[in-house]
């Protein structure tokens, strides 16, 4: 889960890289970069944290000179959030540099870095995002845009990428198109992104998604476009999470509105699940309001606001104080009793993963003094890891390990609970349901996954 | 415009104060400090920023030991944001320490001021807090708290007061009850604080409101309290507009529910503006949420959210793309397009200062293909000066200078444009309306102001 | 021991006084400050460290803005290093503000401050220095200098004073001038300083001592100077540990070359003392080496350079290895074994306090190779505290505490230990003997001291 | 320029490092860094500026855990002072790291390079370092050590390297020895050093040289130790600048005290140069003291201190105001006036490389009031530049482009100028003169130079 945005043919293609990671902060708070480059330097900054704590600087921007940029921000997964993972990556080869800028997670890769190794390959990272840079300058191909073709053949997983040389910024995403990539234009400039949010803030039109298995290719100089496939066409498997959770609500992501697909997935789940003697419809603020919104509609519920969230509490915000109240849930929410108290509601939220947040916002809503609460959720069970960059925690920690449906409304204290179906879920998308992953939920992975461990362990520490 | 809050006979003193700032972080976000007190030593620690950026370590609040504190999160009001004014503010006397957190505006100083110099008065500071001080410890009274009324009872204006000493805690409050303070009880602890929110975080119960003109004296070592007046009792004159925008809705303030309140003006708003070719009852997140609510539940026009909140936009952000674009709107709003689309709106918003951003919010509503933006404001039109403590621009500055309905509703660019009035706005308070400050409405100021300048003018920069 | 600097009539006040306490950073490494002022605004600056650090922005220093300046770099005492107490002080008095810089120690402070607390005063501060600014507004005079006349008429102790308001600045010393100042010139500006050394650093010329018992009050309009007394002429009483060890040696203190009298003490040490079997005279390096030359010069023993000073150890530096090897000497100097290996040294040094450090350094010189140290001081034995404003350890902690010279000289490990006489001491002098203050080596204290505790005690800590 | 430090088998690895470097701060103040490791992690620490800068925290040298560890200081090399590049660097292959410091400068390096990159090699950094790791991991032999051996056998320069693995460290040396490495031991632990003075801090045991053309793998489960050549045996070639000013009087080095040799320079100089109407000979300290005794010695003119230096001058002080007079200089030196006045006086230095600073300190004492200044320098003029380490200027930037004495003796302002001549300065080492490389005093290089331009221009900017 990161967010990536390229931008060639720009006199501001610095500041337009920090107005498009800053509006995709939501996919990637632990790391941000931007590298650009003019026709004879590179210039580079990144660092830990917030894209508004990495770039606070006016002065920075200013300094980061050049007509294409590429940047990247970086979610946190376990065991690899040092310094020197801090993304795009940056490499010197030849006459040229490679910066990178990569959303996803390559699969069934033991062979390859073995391989890669037995020939010579020094790794700085432990990013699979170095692994394609080391496959691109081994290709025997010529051009350079042949030898990024022959890489990505070798590639299994998820990965839209953002490349950057001193001659040309490539845009290119795997065959199945599991992460979104859009590509966006302002002026003369050309712009690629995960989300189309990334594009409204500085004022970019959206053009077209990047299609799965093609390699977009610019000329810096002149601004010329070539496009070509490194795949052959097939059914897209895109990772339906993105709906459900992850994209911005007022993002277009794999050619559909997120919003119109939230309110449908609301709606859709009204459809299915009682609702009877339900006074409210809450939302879980603020990634459920919409869902909330559509299950009202249809549900002819009320939709309230019952809780409030404080959007004070940042990543610094220490918790001292060691209590049995849980301080964390109630730091981020406050409840409004008099919208509360003796009534019957319903409470939506988007999905469970672990399930202790909506344990105790469940309790912290009873403890203002709801009646009965009935959760309703807009997307089936987590069962299932996912290997193609979605963060979720080992398998034993979710909230469905050796618990059925009743286990969990006795776990989360809810007095009813209802997951949307499976059909529910995909009769929201916009697209045939084939073309959706859906392997967190069914565990039918596009991908087969052989080496189901991290290729790639981590040893290092920077402190 | 301040947060204040205080705690005696508490194991965790400084701790509560740290929840307690947090959760009233909305009533001052320029600085932060909190002053805790032993038998023997005062702690104290302060500085600019929000609550979590000055209190970002363990170690700091390990060491603000002692069974009494009082804190403070302070507005930034002109040309006195520097590190000295940083409150509370502590002094030395005899054998003790005076430590202050007040809330509040004094007017009417001139004389008082005066009089201090002439008998030889040091000021440290630029704040209104230091007079009171000086009062104090001039007056001729024996015993501490007969010294604290004695002061009080030659102050005109605004103030509720925490005065902490190494024999007592104090809180104190105007007579008029401009501001508001409650008191709370936790264990054995007593506690005090401007809204209840600060006491629902750390599971504090709420006991009363101190009363207008009311000296509450807490004896730290037995936690005795006792209780008396500095002035006979009067009709109060509570701020309007703290329940209009100031508190957050989830506090019980001036005797109700801050978030009943809204709905209520909400509803009244409703009942006196046209909505008939409305489609939809958009808010401005997060602040007017509840009111527009309120609006609909009346109306039966739908409630729906078609602007996004980015709250990743922090202090630190900077913006150094020059454009004709309004960016710190879109970077804080961004519109849902397929619920705005073609649509007839009617936005609500809880009251108009200077009108900048709601016309660039209405700008950015109708490029997401709004047809018609009906605006519906939950309170009177804002055209005078508030002297008693909330930091209105200067007069020029108002939306309502110079202009008359038909010219705000141009300026701002909608198709119409509604004020509560008056009586719809005190219509919606629990209080009987002769209980209420309107002068930023109506010009009824309750105390004649007799100097309308700063008595104290702030000559000195700390860099 | 600090280093006060003031300059007035200048186009580059703020960064003179930046040049200037940092020519006097050996005078106190705890915290600097700067405060100027044109003829509308006051600009203060100030904070925890050396110099560099604390203006360690050039921006910092442009924002200094005005004709007229004070700075301070403060000493670390036991007690009081908070941030509140960082000179030089600002006050805000009527239409004025008055700032202070205050080099020296006042005492017999107890009824001062009781009758100024029974008066209203209230402190900010646990400095003397605020005392000083109470007793000046107090005053009954009219005109500016004769309220400060009347309060420094009213102190015991020692100060050099600056004191600079909307209209002057102000030079002051104590009637025994215990404590150094200076006047200088430099184009049309007049200049104030603890040390000549922070003259020769912007190029001002030096002009004459501030006399004892002299107040020099200089018109910031008009660049008039006017001189008065406020106490009759007396005898002077110089801290003559000045000459021994704090005052720079490129210094003129007290109307002497300090460099001067350091090699004189160095020449009456070799008079007084035996010196027949060394082969070499050693200094502690640096501020004993012109010490050690005179004494070299007049032994006709070789001067060598067997100790190396490595001057990257600065305040941050930490030392984690726990060890029983004397770690922090080791890191301060360094031993040349090829000068030392099997030689006779006589080992010069200004004084011993602790002799914890010259314990070690003993040591270290014997772990390479050393023959005999002959331990050579260039003052008597300490035996008495400072009431004055040098830093002493308590009574105890010192050397000679219940030791006599043999079991200080096996206390330090050396072979052979002698302290020049008080004779030796004040005929390296330039000065009649009765000019000088011996308080610590003779117990006879100039102003006798009623209080021998500090009148102020602090109770408070900043964190 | 940059200063190694090793450590195997000991318990506080990463601590004596930081002791290590700490003592060679003078080899290198742009960066510093630390690389430890355990049987199972590695970790790492860096950052721009001095050691006691860059580890300010005991908390991150207890993070740096492990049996061994490496160090580096680093120099500031035109163009490549970016985060990047800091040392020592860490690369990930196979199942282990390879962590490498690097003191020296390789040479024709364009042919490897280029044969590298075509075969797939990516770069990170601009650094030699990692063009030796690249060999290394490529070469064709099986054990560690054997790869090792190979890679160096295809290098020409300078190099003192450090290696660490999971399971070994490595030392190695050119095989001409032009930079300095020194084995020592501390109970079980073997340690590296590029000076002995990084032992002696810790209480360490020099044991040799290691020998130009060596490798010694020490195995770090077991201590064993193993030493090889990669090269056969020739005459050394030691950069005789090290023993002129670069190392630390107190260290020994190429296998000779430096402080010796120093003496021993200044006495050559004192016979070979005219001192007949000298009254005093004065050393620029502190680089200069040692050889300014020694010619005082020879010449039997006094030696005197003449000149201050102000320590307090870190990197981060600045110098804002703008005046003709030379501040910098001022700031770092001072003038004793009492020494200088009417003297005709020596001034001793150790080299002359732009002369700007000399030029300037001359100036200076003659403000202070001396008759005639007599330039003495302990070596011969410099002429060429260095392609092993030494980060001279430019050609036409040294004081020696187009001037001959005279000329050089009028730019800087001398009264007299006497450089040693390279017999006097040959003479002066303990070694014969053949193994000295005396490339910037005669051009005589002992490895020519093919590719006179750095390899590896650096265009990567990290802001």
């Amino acid at each position: 889960m990161c967010g990536i945005f390229g931008i060639t043919n720009s006199e501001k293609a610095s500041e337009s890289c920090y107005y498009g990671i800053h509006a995709m902060q939501h996919r990637g708070q632990e790391s941000a970069g931007i590298i650009s480059a003019d026709s004879e330097m590179v210039y580079a900054h990144h660092g830990m944290g917030l894209v508004s704590e990495v770039f606070n600087n006016v002065n920075t921007l200013s300094q980061l000179k050049g007509d294409t940029a590429i940047a990247h921000n970086r979610y946190s997964t376990t065991g690899a959030s040092s310094a020197v993972n801090i993304a795009p990556l940056l490499f010197k080869h030849k006459e040229s540099f490679i910066a990178v800028a990569h959303n996803g997670n390559l699969v069934n890769l033991d062979k390859t870095i073995k391989k890669l190794e037995n020939n010579g390959a020094l790794f700085k990272t432990s990013t699979d995002t170095e692994i394609i840079v080391h496959l691109i300058v081994r290709a025997k191909e010529e051009a350079f845009p042949d030898k990024v073709s022959a890489a990505l053949k070798q590639l299994e997983g998820a990965f839209s990428l953002l490349i950057m040389t001193r001659k040309m910024l490539i845009a290119a995403r795997d065959s199945l198109g599991l992460r979104p990539m859009v590509m966006g234009k302002l002026g003369n400039s050309t712009l690629f992104a995960s989300e189309t949010c990334a594009f409204d803030l500085i004022g970019a039109e959206y053009i077209r998604e990047v299609e799965p298995g093609e390699i977009i290719v610019i000329d810096r100089e002149s601004g010329k476009l070539e496009s070509f496939r490194f795949s052959p066409k097939t059914s897209p498997k895109h990772c339906i999470f993105e709906m459900v959770y992850f994209s911005r609500p007022d993002s277009r992501v794999f050619g559909d509105n997120v919003d119109r697909a939230r309110r449908k997935l609301g709606k859709n789940l009204a459809i299915e699940s009682d609702h009877d003697h339900a006074q409210l419809v809450l939302s879980v603020p603020d990634s459920s309001n919409t869902i909330a919104i559509g299950f009202a509609r249809r549900s002819e519920v009320k939709f309230d606001i019952g809780l409030i969230r404080n959007h004070y509490v940042g990543r610094t915000f220490i918790a001292p104080l060691q209590s049995e109240r849980d301080l964390k849930v109630h730091l981020k929410f406050n409840t409004v009793k008099g919208v509360l108290e003796g009534r019957n509601v319903i409470l939506v939220d988007d999905s469970i993963v672990r399930g202790t947040t909506l344990k105790k916002l469940i309790k912290l809503i009873r403890e203002a003094g709801v009646k009965e609460v009935h959760v309703r959720i807009a997307s089936p069970p987590i069962r299932h890891p996912c290997f193609y960059g979605l963060d979720f925690p080992t398998h034993c920690e979710l909230v469905t390990y050796e618990r059925n449906l009743d286990d969990i409304c006795r776990y989360i204290g809810a007095d009813s609970l209802h997951y949307l179906s499976i059909d529910g879920l995909l009769n929201s998308m916009a697209e045939p349901k084939s073309h959706y992953c859906t392997a967190c939920f069914t565990g039918d992975y596009p991908i087969p996954v052989t080496d189901k461990e991290k290729a790639q362990d981590n040893y290092i520490n920077e402190i």
